[in-house]
């Protein structure tokens, strides 16, 4: 089935203390951007692009894509007032039946194998969120303090969250509401539960200096980049 | 008042993929033990470590011990079958009125800023638990699936947990309960609330390889080390 990418990257760069879109930074030499896009565009031949960024970053944008890729399987909108609405403007040039990946252009250490695992539950079950476990016990605040909540229960959301078109694009006729924090929330006031399937440890979101120091020690090509002709755990459908 | 840091590192590795358990395995060239005793050393003058290690590892512990600090402030005793009877175990040595901080072995970057503001709010509070906000959306397993959480009302909880003696040492008389995860459950138990502060992105858990390349990333002393001579905001009590 056709395969479409919505990533959106439309974070400001505040927290970096750079006038940089964090998206823009570099990691070993090429903008975290330019990661994201690749990994995605070597996960599947027939999958397309959309990346949704903020109307004052949409020049940084074209310049990554004339210097690094191939433009035909690359499309450029303007992202909105917040990431529903960013996810909502990529959706548009959307009209075909196909499986769709909302992900985040700051998590620029995602494997194919993590691409092809959400495709094929998203194929049989009509969503995948990635999820892991929390290495660190959780509390919640309550009205009186706080109390301890079962870590076994609890699941740290990634992205890809990767969906059925069926699904995803009558969903996004909704109105907005300030809980939707995620596409799954979305779905989710669309009526249907979403499958989770598992993230990895390294599809982590480079929004602080502090999160590039750790992805530059992360980056290591043999172990965090698949092969690019990876494909052969690609599922026939 | 006395302050005493309880230092439990009983995990035995095998999620390291070595034989050496992780909190002796190397980082920029020594154990990563070492940085966590040396970081409680230099937060206090007067901060005597207890130091709880499986029986298997005592000597490897010894050997730290022997290498790199001086002997009077740091004792060692051997740990228990859970983190529970380990923690129990290192506070049998402890018998004045005092501020105790239990602290995980492989969470070696901690500042002395953190410990001394766990040591300011449970002077002031009874307690300190050191937590930070999730950068992730969070998901919680139900009987029929799974629904999201506010993300705003959840903390990851780190360590040092940080308590005054009156209420830790009577707190662990208690008998065990499987639902003990960490010391803040068992001061609850014995009928108590805990006080949150601000913990740190930086102290992390080194529990896999992969937290071993994170950590490596981040080991920048003039960053994450505070200078050994540190000690203008020690609050005198």
């Amino acid at each position: 089935m056709k395969k479409y990418a919505v990533i959106v990257a439309g974070g400001s760069g505040s927290r970096m203390n750079s006038n940089l879109p964090k998206q823009f930074l570099l990691l070993n030499g090429k903008p975290v951007l330019y990661y994201t896009i690749d990994t995605f565009l070597n996960a599947y031949d027939d999958l397309e692009i959309i990346l949704v960024l903020p109307e004052d970053h949409v020049a940084a944008g074209q310049e990554i894509i004339d210097a690094f890729f191939d433009y035909d399987r690359i499309r450029l909108t303007e992202g909105g007032r917040t990431r529903f609405h960013s996810v909502q403007n990529g959706l548009q040039l959307i009209t075909d039946e196909s499986i769709i990946f909302v992900h985040d252009g700051v998590r620029c250490l995602l494997s194919t194998a993590l691409i092809h695992r959400c495709y094929d539950a998203a194929h049989e079950f009509g969503s995948a969120i990635p999820v892991i476990d929390s290495k660190d016990s959780i509390r919640m605040i309550t009205e009186d303090g706080n109390e301890p909540l079962d870590r076994n229960t609890i699941k740290l959301v990634q992205t890809p969250q990767t969906f059925h078109s069926k699904i995803l694009l009558p969903a996004y006729k909704i109105d907005y509401k300030d809980k939707f924090t995620d596409e799954a929330t979305v779905v989710e006031a669309f009526g249907l539960k979403v499958h989770l399937v598992d993230g990895e440890e390294h599809n982590i979101k480079i929004t602080r200096p502090l999160d590039l120091e750790i992805a530059e020690g992360m980056f290591k090509p043999d172990k965090v980049k698949p092969p690019t002709t990876g494909k052969g755990d690609t599922k026939t459908v």
